[in-house]
């Protein structure tokens, strides 16, 4: 049995009030067993080790609610394209290049970036999913996979066969640290019929569903022309809702379209930096919000972002709907719900995302005795508005340390960089 | 006589095909005498130092265009508010509470924080700017400082009289690092005789002048109403164009307003994050751009934004203008551009923002060893779309080492914290 004890300034995430300036975190196991002020830990709790940050911010780590994280290995490949210029004649040129052992080595350069800044749970759409389970269990993180299913393409159904053995073969491994869904790509990728087949084995396995939905316009144009209805309308007729199901994107959507997801309780996974760089639009955040959606946060994958950046994430998001909406728009604690609580539920993780008795210890501090945190008005704030990935000191996922003193414990990064390097550089150059 | 040789990537940002991935800047003094191939540099040249940063990237020193550097002070004491109310029951009291001490130190943090995050020239308009130029002077960097004016207010002849008395006694110190501005702070606070007398002595002390201007709806509503006219027009009409004028914001303009803007060559500071959190609007960037106007960046002050970091800056404003014009608008290189070379033009200083023989040498390293730089396929991308200010290793600014190693050279900057810790909870306690 372990037992750790983290000292420092807790901000909890369990509701807005809740903050120790000077507080304390014990950890049995895997496990979040008290969280208060110092010194008040039960006195039979005596910790193998103790973390004493006095100046740091302790919270719970970062929830990436969509990424594609292998695309690590495409990062500045191609920017600054229009979109479908970038996608024909980069992306999917490269990525069809790709090979199980890079996808393994690209995933592990994300993973390692992820805990640098501070994210321990990502819901990851990609191939050679099983490589990239192995690239979890082995980094430490927390995972929820999802084989990405491109139902019209030649190997819709290899695809969806590998995806269903993704579910039987890692679904609850590592101690929980992972968990599967299927991944049927998008609307206009995946035809009814497919998506319904996905659907029936999704429900079939018991697990969830991630797609992407309405992210631009181009979509919402295919798919009325196709049926005559909006995606989110389309998928609701073809029965794809009513279970778990994380929709990324969701930037184009109706009125209807909201009430919609709202009723079938649809999580969104909200991408505002990629959002903003393909040129997609905005997502109607404070609507989605305003109807009861459960809104979450993700970077997107590395090629439109070009980070694993959380931090930027909460900012662009609060900054894109306060351009659109007014100041008062989305205040800082609830963009930290965002990317950590609302995040994890999202994902239908229940005992993640908050600092709280019975919780899984996935755990952050970040380094609050550096210049851009003066003076301390609000916690909250400095985290959105100011922090950066390099304040992120240390990080605990499953109540084990992956970073220590910004040092990776899980994994040697250098060799992972050289691979990532070196095999990025061999695919650009084979066409 | 220094003689410094600095080895790495260097980008010197002379043009979009110059970079030397082995290189070298040798510098004399205050002044880069070479730039090329590691060992390109004559043998004449004998350094008294050599940094070999053979994984860092090196290149000029950002240029904040648009900075209130002393509202460090009010660094997350107030956000998510209206606009008026923000300003009315939290900015406004707070600032009237602030003395020339409290100003010193503030300006002192920003520094301190510039440094650390790259940025080596700052144009900064405030009050008690005497104290602001110390600070520059003390701390290293380079400064172009305005007095700002509020010439409706009751002060307004005295802060005029403060504003002269500044250029009289501060430009050019510090072997020319700091340059003097008038700052008539806005059309909406300024009428237009005080804008002609401001006018006025700038022409006869030869010095530029640095405005708010077109911010918000309501100073155009203002404006208009008052006048008739856009504030772009009154100026025009009250003839305070025609010098070195550099206009922050420029939000809200019609096609005839960048016209006149282009036509007298006015430069615009554009501050996408503050447009953004403060609900201000999307400046026309691509528009201005079009008309030939030299736009530079700006992070406003840290009350709202609430950095000051030109890394951030850099992506929101690609990011903002890719959301309203397509995902190829703006390139990274020409937002490295708009934080470099272009900004150092816009504020009047011919020798600075490139790596060039004869250029100042204000120069900054950055750390490319890390996970989020692999793999390295775009140096421009990676700075633009990636970096962040943890990773900025060392900062030279007229040829001396303020930075090194991410230790501050010219501050104590604990002792900076703690000052601006002290009084800016005092002022924040005492109304």
């Amino acid at each position: 049995m372990s037992k750790l004890l983290i000292r420092g300034m807790v901000l909890p995430m369990t509701g807005e009030e809740d903050f120790f300036p000077e507080g304390e975190v014990a950890i049995e196991n895997d496990k979040i067993i008290h969280v208060g002020s110092k010194g008040s830990t039960s006195q039979d709790f005596v910790p193998d080790r103790v973390l004493e940050y006095n100046d740091d911010v302790i919270m719970p780590g970062f929830v990436n609610t969509h990424t594609h994280a292998a695309m690590t290995l495409l990062r500045s490949y191609a920017d600054d394209l229009p979109l479908m210029t970038w996608l024909q004649t980069k992306i999917w040129p490269f990525e069809a290049k790709l090979t199980d052992e890079d996808i393994y080595w690209g995933t592990m350069l994300a993973l390692g970036e992820m805990i640098r800044s501070g994210t321990t749970t990502m819901l990851d759409m990609y191939s050679f999913m099983d490589k990239v389970a192995d690239a979890v269990l082995e980094a430490g993180t927390r995972g929820v996979l999802a084989r990405g299913l491109i139902g019209n393409a030649p190997n819709g159904e290899e695809a969806l066969a590998e995806g269903i053995e993704l579910v039987n073969n890692y679904d609850g491994a590592g101690n929980g640290r992972i968990k599967v869904m299927l991944g049927p790509h998008a609307p206009y990728t995946c035809n009814g019929e497919y998506l319904q087949k996905v659907k029936k084995e999704a429900d079939r396995l018991g697990v969830g569903i991630h797609i992407h939905l309405s992210e631009t316009e181009d979509e919402i144009n295919t798919i009325r022309k196709e049926t005559g209805k909006t995606p989110v309308q389309w998928l609701e007729e073809l029965g794809v809702f009513g279970g778990h199901v994380v929709a990324a994107h969701c930037v184009h959507l109706t009125e209807e379209d909201r009430k919609i997801l709202a009723k079938n309780k649809v999580a969104v996974a909200h991408n505002p930096e990629s959002n903003m760089k393909l040129s997609s639009g905005t997502a109607p955040i404070m609507e989605l919000l305003e109807e009861g959606v459960l809104v979450g946060l993700g970077t997107d994958g590395v090629s439109s972002n070009n980070n694993l950046d959380m931090f930027g994430e909460m900012r662009s998001a609060a900054f894109l709907q306060k351009l659109h909406k007014g100041a008062a728009a989305l205040p800082a604690y609830e963009i930290l719900e965002m990317a950590t609580i609302n995040g994890a539920k999202a994902l239908g993780l229940e005992n993640v995302g908050m600092l709280a008795p019975g919780y899984k210890a996935d755990i952050i501090t970040i380094d609050f005795d550096q210049p851009h945190f003066y003076p301390r008005f609000s916690v909250p704030s400095h985290l959105v508005y100011v922090a950066h990935p390099g304040d992120v000191r240390t990080v605990v996922v499953d109540g084990k340390i992956l970073m220590e003193e910004k040092e990776l414990k899980t994994m040697d990064i250098m060799k992972v960089c050289d691979e990532v390097e070196k095999r990025a550089k061999k695919v650009a150059e084979s066409f």
